[in-house]
């Protein structure tokens, strides 16, 4: 049984309208585990208020906590997606709870494109960093260092790579937290042992051109109408390779 | 652009109160990648209504539609989870929607524990099918065959295995219903290239006496208080090994 003490350790999944939902229930399916297991930790969901809110999917979904009611989180992890995320670069209330809880926080993490919305908050400059595929060359944007990698550990920053991967690096971190035996436990009760019907990606073969630079270039021009200089810096990357 | 036409198949993802998130994310996400791609097929959220539901995670999640409004789906996919999931055995709507899409239906599926869900909708009868490892020989209750694999086809009925599994699974359903093209390209902009950090399951070494029979037991208990008989029923083949 969970018994919820002042000395429990918080991590707040943050919720904002228009987030790509996996990003989100991922890593709070595996934290959820870790919270199970062992009551040192909790997990909070934390958006500017807990009426539903959409998605990029129809589902909607609501948080549990507003920012002021998580103030000192042990650790922070914001979803990503692809024009609300643009969006979410400029979402002030959103920005000063990163810029806030950043220097108390034992981590601050991020699935997909959520690590442009750390970026924005300031908190990439000079590390390394990554980010979806698509979207890795924008990271430079914020003074990072993209780096391909499932996910990247740089102090105390942990990013993801594009929506799936957050559950890879939610198990990581529990190995971190709790030791490699609970982020086993969690991993057999969530049966995480994929079988992709049609093996893993095969990034020589993949459409890329499909979605790159297509895609981050709409959700630019979507998400920052409002902030032309942000883009231009953004855009600038797109053609970077990484 | 998706063009909503009568023609559409619909894919039905079912919600109801305390399901396990991922169970339904997982699907939603892959699924709404196919809706975006084909614009043959759509995706609906059916519940009994379309408030915020509690899920067994801290999230509360809302449906977009109500069962009337989806009745000739071409497909449904039930969600598990664990003493909720045993009560939605016995939910009357909910089995009801079942039963009467079932005939009309291309495909019923589940992820996780949603099978014992179409199990007791009488839709396994004489079947082979699949559920989290867990709860696996339940399903000999509903005079199915259980099979331990990542998903099982066996007609017109879909299962897979526990919550992480209907990712695959939803993947394996585009690759049917659209090719592998569109399921390669769904795969890759939901960057699904698992590596968890700890490696697949190692079912020899794995701590499955920590969970079994100790989890599916108390989930029949809490869920099906009112309902001893089918308790019984489904407890006895909690020793049978699958």
């Amino acid at each position: 049984m969970t018994i919820m003490t002042e000395q429990q350790r918080t991590i707040a999944l943050i919720v904002y309208p228009g987030m790509t939902p996996l990003d989100l229930v991922g890593p709070l399916q595996v934290l959820s585990g870790l919270a199970a297991l062992d009551s040192r930790f909790r997990v909070a969901l934390v958006a500017e208020n807990t009426d539903p809110m959409p998605t990029d999917s129809l589902l909607r979904v609501c948080a549990d906590h507003v920012f002021d009611q998580v103030p000192d989180p042990y650790a922070v992890i914001v979803p990503g997606g692809m024009a609300p995320t643009m969006r979410a670069m400029t979402d002030e209330k959103l920005q000063e709870y990163l810029r806030d809880t950043a220097p108390g926080a034992h981590l601050m993490g991020s699935v997909c494109t959520g690590s442009l919305v750390l970026g924005a908050a300031g908190l990439l400059t000079g590390r390394e960093a990554t980010s979806h595929w698509a979207f890795l060359p924008l990271l430079a944007g914020f003074g990072a260092t993209p780096v391909r990698r499932r996910w990247v550990e740089d102090g105390p920053v942990l990013t993801a790579a594009g929506v799936a991967a957050g559950i890879d690096m939610a198990l990581h971190l529990v190995a971190t937290l709790a030791g490699a035996e609970a982020a086993r436990r969690v991993q057999l009760v969530i049966e995480y042992d994929p079988e992709p019907p049609l093996g893993p990606l095969d990034w020589e073969t993949a459409d890329t051109a499909a979605f790159a630079p297509s895609l981050p270039e709409y959700a630019l021009r979507e998400g920052l109408r409002e902030h032309p200089e942000l883009r231009a810096r953004l855009a600038a990357h797109l053609s970077t390779p990484v």
